[in-house]
C-alpha cells in the first residue's frame, strides 16, 4: 500500500503506548499532524475537532500539507506497518442509503420476481434508513457471528447462530459540517457538509433480517458490527475522479435536482480469504453523495459532524460486479467457487473479507487502504 | 407540579447565564447537584457522566440524597420556574420500539384490514428500529412542520410540507451502563443497564412515511424532530408501581423470558391544547423495558451510556387510550372535537401538544412532568 501527495488521507493511529493521535498518511508512512503547525486542529484523539472547523480550514490544512510534505514525510512520523490505526471520528448518527439500482433490483428480483424488483418510490426517493452507530469498528476488528430470531420455514421460531452471514460492499461519507433541527442543506450546498469518504462493510445477517425487517425496516440483522476503513480520503483529493452518474429518469423533485456530476470513478475489489470475488466502482450509484445528503436534510433533519452516511451496496451491471453474497450466490442457489476448491453461500466462521477502493494511477491515484474483517465464531 | 421525595428525578439545568449543571428536584425547587456532597459526579452538563458510573453510584446517589433532602431542599436551589430546562443527556443511539399490541393493531387494521393486522413476527419479536438521535430536543423546543416527498394518489410524488402532522405517546427508557460490541446482556440483567425513564413524543409526519418506508422502514416521516420530558425518573423510583404485563401468547423464546413483572403502572395523558385527547397507561405495554433491551443486545450489538429507547406508541384497548391522532381520528376519518368547538384530523401551525405522566398519589406520587412542543410553519 503505499499513499500518493494527491491523496493525503486522515487517520487516527496509536504508535506503542502512546495516545492516539491524528496522522496523514504519505508513501509507506503516517506523518504525525501535531508534529506539524497546521491550521486544522489536530490535539484530539479523533478527526471530529479538525473536521467541526469546516471547508475553508480543510482546504487550507490540505493546501500546507501539500507544500510541508512535497519532498517526503516531513516531521514525526512512523512505517504504517508500526502503528495501529483506530476509528478516526466519533460517529454521529449512522445512515445506510439503498443507492445502487442494480442491488435494489437484484434483491427485488430475488424477493418479489424480476417485474416488481423495484419499489414504486425507488426512483423518485435516495431510500435509506438509520443504523447503528455503536456498532461501527475500524478495519481489523474481529466480528463476531451474531444470534438472534431465525425463522426459515413454517415452524416457529429458534433462536441461535445466524448461518446467512453475509457482507455489502459499500463507500461512506462522513458530515463534516453541522446544521441546526429545522435547517435544510440546498443541494448545491450539500458537498460542503462532506469531509471525506472511507469504505464500509456493512456485515448483514440475512436470515435474522428476513425475519424481522417487515414493517420498520433491518435491525439486529445489521447492527451486530459495521466495519471502516481507517483513512478517511478528503472530497478534494477527489475532484479528478468527478464523473456523471447514470441517467436518472423519472427527472428527481427539484431539491434532488443536481447541477454538476456528482459520481466519482472509484474502482472497488472484494476479496473473500485469497479470491478476489468482485470487482465494482462507485460510480455505479444511481443516487449521488450530494443527493443522499440533501434528501436527508430535506425535513430539517440535524447534521451532526461525524454523521456516517453509507451509499448501500453497490453492484454493478455484469454478474462479478455484484456486492455481497446475496446476490453473488443468488440467495445461496448459485454457490461461488474460491481459489482454493471450497465453495460459499454465505460467510464460514474463520473467512476474512476484504475490501479495497482506489482511484487513478501512479503519482495521480488516490487509494482508500482497505476494510477487513475476520469472522469469529458465535 | 410538584415532585415528592419518593421521585427525586434529575435533569440539568440552567439559571440565569450560569453554566448549565446537573440538578434534582423536589417540591417546586430544583437543587443544584454541584451544591451538595454526594457519590454521584455531577460537575458536567449532561448526566452522561453519573450514569456510566453504574447502578451502585446510582443507588448510594439516591439514598444520600433522601437523607440530604428528608426536610426539603438543601444546598443551592431555585424556583423550577426560574430555571431553563435543557436536554438531560447526550443521546448515543436511539432505537425505538413498537411494542403497544393496541397501537399495532389499530395501524395494521387501518392499513391491511381487521384479519391480517399483526404481522406474523409482531408477536415473537420486540420489533424496532433505528431513529435519528441528532433530532431529539427537550420538551418546549418549537417544532417545525417538515417538509417532503408526499404521494397521496396515483399522480408522481411532489414535495411539499407535511400535511398529515401527528404525535406519538411513548415512554423511553435511558441506558446507564454500557457493553461493548459481542456483549450480550441477559434479561435478567437487563434492567441493572437502566439508569431511568423520560416521556417522549415521536412527531410523525403520516404522509412522508407512509411514501417513503417501504422496505427500510421510516426515515424522514420520524427525523425532523423528537421531544423527551427533561426529568430523568430513575427506575428504582418506579419500584412500587411494577406489575406484570399483558400475557403473552405464544410464550417468547428463552432469551425474552422474564422471570419477575417488567411493567409499570404510570398515568398516560395527552392534552392537545386545552382539551384531554388520551389518557392511557405504561402497563399495556406487550413487550417490557426489559424485553426490549435484552432483545436489542442478543446479536451483540454495543450499548452506550446515553442511548435512549423509546416504547413505540402506547395505546389502550379503549378509543380514548389510542395514543396518536392517526388512531384517534381513525385515519382521518373521525375527526376529533376540541374544547373550544373546532375538529382535528392532524395538528395544524399553532397546536400545542402535551403530554404528561405520573403514578401513585400523595407523596408517594411519581410524576414525570410533562413534555410540550408547539407546531410552527413549515
Amino acid at each position: 500500500m503505499s499513499f500518493t501527495l494527491a491523496n493525503l488521507p486522515y487517520g487516527i493511529f496509536r504508535h506503542e503506548n502512546d495516545h492516539p493521535r491524528a496522522g496523514v498518511a504519505l508513501h509507506d508512512r503516517v506523518v504525525d499532524l501535531t508534529s506539524l503547525e497546521l491550521p486544522g486542529d489536530f490535539a484530539h484523539p479523533t478527526l471530529n475537532p479538525f473536521m467541526a472547523q469546516g471547508p475553508q480550514i480543510w482546504k487550507a490544512t490540505r493546501a500546507r500539507l501539500k507544500e510541508l510534505l512535497a519532498n517526503g514525510p516531513a516531521g514525526t512520523h512512523y512505517a504504517l506497518g508500526e502503528v495501529e490505526m483506530l476509528l478516526p471520528f466519533q460517529v454521529g448518527d449512522y445512515v445506510d442509503f439503498y443507492s445502487s439500482r442494480e442491488h435494489a433490483t437484484n434483491v427485488g428480483t430475488m424477493f418479489r420476481g424480476a417485474d416488481n424488483a423495484l419499489n414504486p418510490n425507488w426512483l423518485h426517493i435516495p431510500i435509506g434508513y438509520h443504523g447503528r452507530a455503536s456498532s461501527i469498528v475500524v478495519s481489523g476488528h474481529p466480528v463476531k457471528r451474531p444470534s438472534g430470531q431465525l425463522k426459515p420455514g413454517e415452524e416457529p421460531p429458534t433462536f441461535g447462530a445466524c448461518k446467512n452471514l453475509d457482507f455489502e460492499l459499500e463507500m461512506a461519507f462522513v458530515v463534516g459540517q453541522a446544521t441546526a433541527v429545522g435547517e435544510v442543506v440546498p443541494i448545491e450546498k450539500a458537498e460542503e457538509h462532506i469531509f471525506g469518504v472511507v469504505i464500509l462493510n456493512d456485515w448483514s445477517a440475512r436470515d435474522i433480517q428476513k425475519w424481522e425487517y417487515v414493517p420498520l425496516g433491518p435491525f439486529l440483522g445489521k447492527s451486530f458490527a459495521t466495519s471502516i476503513s481507517p483513512w478517511v480520503v478528503p472530497l478534494e483529493a477527489l475532484e479528478p475522479f468527478r464523473v456523471a452518474g447514470p441517467g436518472q429518469d423519472p427527472r428527481p423533485l427539484p431539491y434532488l435536482q443536481q447541477t454538476r456530476p456528482g459520481n466519482f470513478d472509484v474502482q472497488l475489489e472484494v476479496m473473500l480469504n485469497e479470491t478476489v470475488i468482485c470487482r465494482s466502482n462507485m460510480r455505479y450509484l444511481y443516487w449521488s453523495m450530494a443527493q443522499q445528503l440533501a434528501h436527508l436534510s430535506s425535513n430539517g433533519s440535524a447534521l451532526r459532524v461525524g454523521d456516517l452516511c453509507a451509499s448501500g451496496t453497490i453492484s454493478g451491471p455484469s454478474k462479478e460486479e455484484r456486492g455481497s453474497l446475496l446476490e453473488l450466490s443468488w440467495g445461496g442457489k448459485e454457490p461461488l467457487r474460491l481459489n482454493d476448491g471450497s465453495e460459499r453461500k454465505f460467510l464460514l466462521d474463520g473467512d476474512t473479507l476484504t475490501m479495497r477502493a482506489w482511484a487513478g494511477e501512479g503519482e495521480a491515484r488516490v487509494d482508500f487502504g482497505q476494510v477487513t474483517g475476520t469472522i469469529s465464531a458465535a
